[in-house]
């Protein structure tokens, strides 16, 4: 961020309607990710730190300096029931940034959930509570509370950014971020693409072959595509 | 592989007997590898997407360009029950391949399960499928479908080079590749070595000591082992 | 380790007591971690191998050459009821040195758990067993019984030493070590810090926020935090 | 991208004047990065494929779909000179979509360096040409021609969002980016830092030290900084 | 390899004739890997060890236990001038097998470069010496002298096999292997695709576009690439 | 370190003599490594910002918060001729703690150069500025200077200790690190290694196998070793 928006803290902005983010949610990352053309997904790196962990919300984006958690705390008060957390270092660290306290003081404002492009600890208790995070590392490394970053400034993990009010779709897939203003098309498109999905699936589980299902045969052929019987060559190995 | 194999889909290829296959699954990953003389293991970064995800078969091989998945569409066609589909991309790829979709039809056609040198995407409805797969990463990125590729020409997964046919068994230490030619023998190596370890489990729960099981006091006396008492040394820390 | 200490054995080394150790261990990782003022961690990649694996012991430290696990064998004798083995490779390595054998020998004698800085197999037979181990891999990849290490001679991992007789804590966050010589302070410190969490989370369950419990709204003020509302800015993107 | 904006192309963005691009090349990518508030760095990974490659100019973006380099032949044309190229791959990818062919052609056209987070071959023949390249990968793995992309449309790196006409300015430490709307603003704080360091290089240069020339003994001692005579302690070791 | 292979070493395997490999070689890695189809290639991480290495031989293949370079020794006596010895361990590693005095016994035999898949050291003096080497680390680690491994058995680094005989062109871009049996058609191949790159070099240096000399405007056209002036959009900002 | 050693600084601590510290240097990284035991070596990730960079020195030690660079500033001072500086992070970081300036005032006071477990920026002004750097990263990442560390207090990297005065060599190979007490007995196994090397060397450059020299016919006789002519195997391929 520039030096003149270093400790500014954003409030009041706007958030999708929220029956809008609970169907993205239901819908689950992937489909979320095709239905807006492959855009928005956060990397094969932030992971869930326990297994069944979902949610969707509007996030709230927090800038943090290096290892220091002190504007995690100030995002807290800015979030309401139904905000994924979102945050991202200022410069790529391991150190875990949140822990069960901070699970605590969100799940107690009916937070859907947290993403971080960085550690998290505690993540036995952290579990139990049943609060969902998504982070790049687990670690106990320990951060301090020194130094200002930024909350509800424009962040960005994995060459994606995030906006304070984007819907956060995260699952055991990952996470994808959909900009508030396409809630609606996106919404649109994945329904589209699960219900079309879902006729496949019928079929494809009655046998039916998806070169059929999906047309494909000719346009192998006109590809050039060859069929020959495994002969000579695997034989002679 | 070279340009005059581009597009070739070979079928019709030799499978060893199932029950064969069986055997060196209930063997397990670990077994099968030490058996066969410490090859064929597919590498630490190749790990099943859900606990308890286990299968073996015989291979079925496929080579996707970049981002694409057309040819595991029609190696689909291909697969027989018992069979294992497995996937490399011809460049190193971070890639969704497989979804939910894909093993779907794969599970309709009672194959064993799936491992892929990419991505794989939609596991929360695949763990809950019970189709076992293991991939290199999670990932929402999403595939194409517009270049050939080949299928059950033989291709390679970190060094270790798999052809259609070969054994195929995967659990949670990995995945391990038995060429089709060596089945037999590393099947009855393989049922020694479960058997005498069987024998040295039992020892070893009884509080006998590995160093008197295996007769390595000599060895070590031989190598000048020697053994002190922790004095001055660690005292004065 | 210098060449005079090659193939050196230490017995006899001094343990904690085993219900400060115990005491620790219920405590946590990070928060032992904390209270020790941030050291002693193990880093990020030094992950158990099951969901719910924790311990907490006295270490036994085993130094390996490359891909060797003779020494392991010579340190079990060494091991007494609630121990941990730590183990790591004078050279980085990925090989699995350790299986469900050695883990076998290893619960036959009632150590509490084992920390290598490698690889670690057979993981689904260990888990069964209920017998928790910490490693950087899953991997199949076979060890040799070759050469001679160390047993109970400072060794290090990311960066911490660990000598015999230190207090390894490990759980879902990994792995702490707490020098010998400071288990009575460290223990006294991680009690405080754990009530006085305890009552925080209290506090955040109610609904308190940390800007307060924490007193930190005067610090923030001081250092500049400006609260702006949304407006222009995001209106424009 | 969304769906809609696959396969398009734009012409016709604005750029900054020259001679302030120029302005910034010379004071470094590191001074430009912390001139404008520590933003704008394309990461670590993003490497000179040549020692003492350095460039600056003006940002031309392509998008190319995984392993297809079809886009960057349609991006050529709307280079002017004194741009540099910024390609992104749409996932992950280890490809060479680069080679001496493409750089010939950008070098006919007075392009000042390419940045691609991806591969680069023919490295030994682009040094020699002495055309500028910053890439993630040196790779021989070959594109294909295959897809649409898009050029022109905002990309982002490493969490940073690249626009056409943005200043692009990259040299040893790695790439940096302005947002075409700050170069006046960040080029007169990047004189003003070159100005103040210049000062303080001749000071520290003079055997002045650091701690006087900021003044920071007062700070360290009201934060408790303690300074002891090497004692007990090392002599103990 | 399996057990019965183990401390095996072969002798007496053919070799292409020299000036094929050379010639080879002066084509270079990233054109003959393309010639053969976009296959060979030893990936990004396989790098040469100082600027301007380059050679191509043929190989003489080493497999060789975890940190352990005895069987280099062994391979060393069945080298001939114009041979590359190419080094892969049984499991990977990070020790620094190859040093000075291995690359000193080589080069008095006139071997023309050494390819290896772990750690490489005492590379100030091989640059001096001017002997090429590849590795993927440069690296201290140590290696021993204490267990058997095999010569000239087919071994494979990242997917690729490489046996007795087989060429190696290793450049800037990397390492590229030539299965023996296909030298001559990937000569040809290579040559003709030299000589085509070689007019379009020419072409594109006299200014004219790739998109006009390979006649891609048709393609794109019927892909549906739209090309629109940059307005509103990149202008709101 | 624990609580109520942060922000403790240690002055007065003895350093090796420098001619023995200078004898090191010219044998070399991998030479010392060797010669003390196959320890103190930093690691494949630790490496030499710009080619031909070469030193040895008596270790200051410094430990920095996340980020921040602000205890290097006050190491400067304790700092003398032919000393090296060493800083490791207390959590890992991607931070560029040190660039021109810090150099510079190293320089002015005769350091013979810096190893950092972290970044390292303005590398080209300080490779014409001739001081030798070693670092994890070049980067640009920016640190701030807030927080409290340590001088002269042990440290670790990679699982090594550096304690202040214990000697530091470092070359293109990496850095190793050897211990005060042990400075003798390095020097004196380190030439006689080095001498023992050159003798070999010249037999190797004469022709002599390594096999002779080193009698290591007989152990590979006793090994098993066979030798075979390539036959049906290699030639059936």
């Amino acid at each position: 961020m520039s030096d003149d928006r270093r400790g500014l803290v954003l409030d009041g902005h706007t958030r999708p309607e929220p029956e809008k983010i609970e169907s993205l949610g239901l819908l689950g990352t992937t489909t979320v990710y095709e239905a807006q053309g492959q855009v928005g997904y956060l990397g094969t790196d932030i992971r869930p730190i326990f297994a069944g962990a979902a949610c969707a919300g509007s996030a709230v984006t927090v800038a943090v300096p290096p290892g220091d958690n002190l504007m995690i705390h100030v995002a807290i008060e800015l979030c309401q029931p139904g905000d994924v957390l979102v945050v991202a270092p200022q410069t790529p660290s391991k150190v875990g940034y949140v822990g069960d306290l901070i699970a605590t003081a969100l799940q107690a404002r009916q937070v859907a959930g947290l993403v971080i492009d960085a550690g998290c600890r505690d993540i036995s208790v952290i579990e139990e509570m049943g609060f969902p995070i998504w982070s790049r590392y687990v670690s106990s490394f320990g951060p301090i509370k020194e130094s200002l970053g930024n909350v509800n400034i424009p962040i960005a993990i994995e060459g994606v950014e995030i906006a304070p009010g984007d819907a956060v779709v995260a699952d055991q897939d990952g996470v994808v971020v959909v900009t508030m203003a396409r809630v609606d098309e996106v919404l649109r498109q994945a329904r589209a693409r699960a219900a079309n999905e879902e006729d496949k699936r019928a079929r494809y589980a009655a046998g039916e072959l998806s070169l059929d299902v999906n047309d494909m045969r000719g346009l192998l052929d006109r590809m050039g595509l060859r069929r020959e019987l495994a002969g000579g060559e695997t034989g002679e190995r």
